[in-house]
This record gives structure tokens, sequence and C-alpha cells, in this order.
């Protein structure tokens, strides 16, 4: 049986946070009978591997009110109005969070984070021989650690549950479909 | 700078769905003013790989609300209250959205789909050797058209695009890592 779509009828904000919206949808059916369907209102997000000359990806530590623990991850966050270009908020994201740079930014792929309740994408970059250029200079209720990571071990800190977060997993997914700059397999041997 | 930890003072349910609930927490950091901090409350997730003796995937093609669109996924949901292990979760998923059923079924890892907003992890399985034992037994709200895809043509629907779910897609990432039961690399070629 082909899936039909669903039509809305009525939309209604239920919610406002300062990072989503809550939405209440009535939506119909060609056979069945209307239903409400909540749908969180986001803006995409992106996220970035920075990568050196020398193969090693720049991460950041910090603390994620969700899991109410701490993560391992690459930089990222959402697109804001002023960012001209996901690749422009990424880019943005990489310096604030890890005070590291480049200008050979490439994209990777896009996903739905989660399409039975979000609408937005999640757009992955590559940056190459990213260098240290300032300090992160984080939002005022961020704080992270930067930590420096061989590409070689990421492979191990996903299989041992270090890295957790389903987008990192995803962009570093991309990369290696994509291939790193140097040598094609080389995150597989960690 | 080594993040520290934030401290719940005080949390509210803000809203209420049927598939998760608003939480706001307002917590307090050793050096920050206090902030609210919005998180879904909801149950872990599964998803499941399931897959043939001749390396066909059992795939669902669905209407999502979140993209108000189609998407080509794996069998997944949440797990309910009822599930004894969130094997047995996938497991029913699987049965109920494709008809197929496996006794062979692996753990490949788990993740946070978003350690940001979400506590809540998701569990990924491989079921080899599936068969189908009966029609998709959906929600009422749900209506799925059941789709076999090669193994070995996954890469390729990722890369495309036509693949776009970030946890399917982590779960297809853990069972190239895990291997997949013949051939190691064989969904590479696709």
């Amino acid at each position: 049986m082909r899936p039909r779509r669903w039509t809305t009828r009525k939309s209604v904000r239920v919610y406002k946070t300062p990072i989503f919206d809550l939405h209440r949808h009535q939506r119909t059916h060609p056979e069945r009978p209307p239903h409400d369907f909540f749908v969180l209102d986001v803006p995409d997000w992106v996220n970035i591997v920075p990568l050196t000359s020398k193969d090693e990806v720049i991460m950041v530590r910090q603390f994620r009110h969700g899991i109410e623990g701490f993560t391992l991850e690459i930089p990222g966050g959402m697109i804001d109005p002023d960012d001209r270009h996901p690749r422009a908020a990424a880019r943005r994201e990489m310096v604030e969070e890890t005070g590291y740079d480049s200008d050979k930014i490439t994209p990777l792929g896009r996903v739905h984070p989660n399409p039975a309740i979000q609408g937005n994408y999640c757009h992955s970059f590559l940056a190459r021989d990213v260098y240290q250029t300032a300090k992160p200079n984080l939002d005022s209720n961020e704080e992270t650690q930067v930590v420096n990571v061989p590409l070689e071990k990421i492979g191990g800190l996903i299989a041992s549950g270090k890295i957790t977060h389903a987008l990192v997993i995803v962009a570093f997914s991309f990369l290696e479909v994509c291939g790193p700059p140097r040598e094609r397999r080389r995150m597989r041997s960690g």
C-alpha cells in the first residue's frame, strides 16, 4: 500500500522557547479521522569537522542539558538569521567554539535530524587545514574544552561509546564516504 | 577550561504530548546566573536493520509529520512500557511495520539522538535472515510501504540524499563498522 499525504487543516504554536517552538498541527487524511501531530519548529542546524594539516580533529567537550552530562563533539549549532549560508554558520560555530579557522570548507551532506517531529536539516561540513586564530568565544551559557583527537582514533571512540551524538556520527560517516584529505581509510584503523 | 556541570534547582513540565513532554529546568552553575533550559522528556527509541539471507534490507516508505514529506527508513520507534528490552521493542517494530521477523537479532550500538535537548538513547539492532511472517500491522495513524533494497545500494542512497534520517544513517554506519553478515565491504560498492 502506497502511503498517502496528510493535509494540514489548522496549526497552533502551543509553546515557545529560545531554541525551538512547539506546534500542534491538526491534519486530515483521505481515509482516517483527523489527528493532532506535534512538531518542533526549529531552524536548520550545522556541524563541521575541523581537521588540521596533521589529521587531527578539533573537538569540544561540553555539558549538554538534554542528557545532563558531558559529550565529545565536533562544533555545531543553529543557523542564525545573519548567516548568509549554512557554510558560513558552520565556520562561525567552529571559530566560536574552538578558536580554529579555515578557508577550505566543503559540504559533506545534510540529513533530517528527526523527520518524525522536526522539519529541519542538519548540514555537515569539512574544514581542512584548520589553524588556531583566537581563543574560543562562547555564548554566555556555553563552556567548552577544546580537545585534539587524531582522525584515526575516531572510529574507536564511536565504537566504544565515547562519541554518542548521532549528528556527530553522521558527519564522520559522511567524511568517511567522501574521503578525508589524505588517506581514505585512515579513520577506520582507530 | 574544563566545563562544569549545571545543577537543576526546579523542573516544570510545561507541555504534554502523546509522544514527548516538554520540561523547563531552572539550572545553576558555579560562575553563571541561573538559566532556564528546555528539554524533551521522551522514552528511548530503537531502530533495526532487517536483512534477508540474500542481503536485502527491508525498508519502509512513510509520511513523516516533521518534514511533511515521505522518507525511506528502516523500522523503528519508541520503547513501550511493555517491551522487556530494547531488542524486544526493535523486533516488535520490525514485525509491525514490515511483517518480517527474525530470531537472530544483535545490537549494533546506541546513540544520543540529540543530547542538547533530549536525554534519551536510540538503540540500533541488526536482524539477520529475516523472513516474511505476516502483513504489516500498523498503528492507526501509520501507513507504510515495504521496500526491499539490496544492501549494496544503501551507500548510494545515503550519498544521493534518498535516505535522509540521521538515525537510519547511524544504524547503517554501525552496521558497516560491525560488518554485515557475509561480506564486510559490500555496502560501500553501491
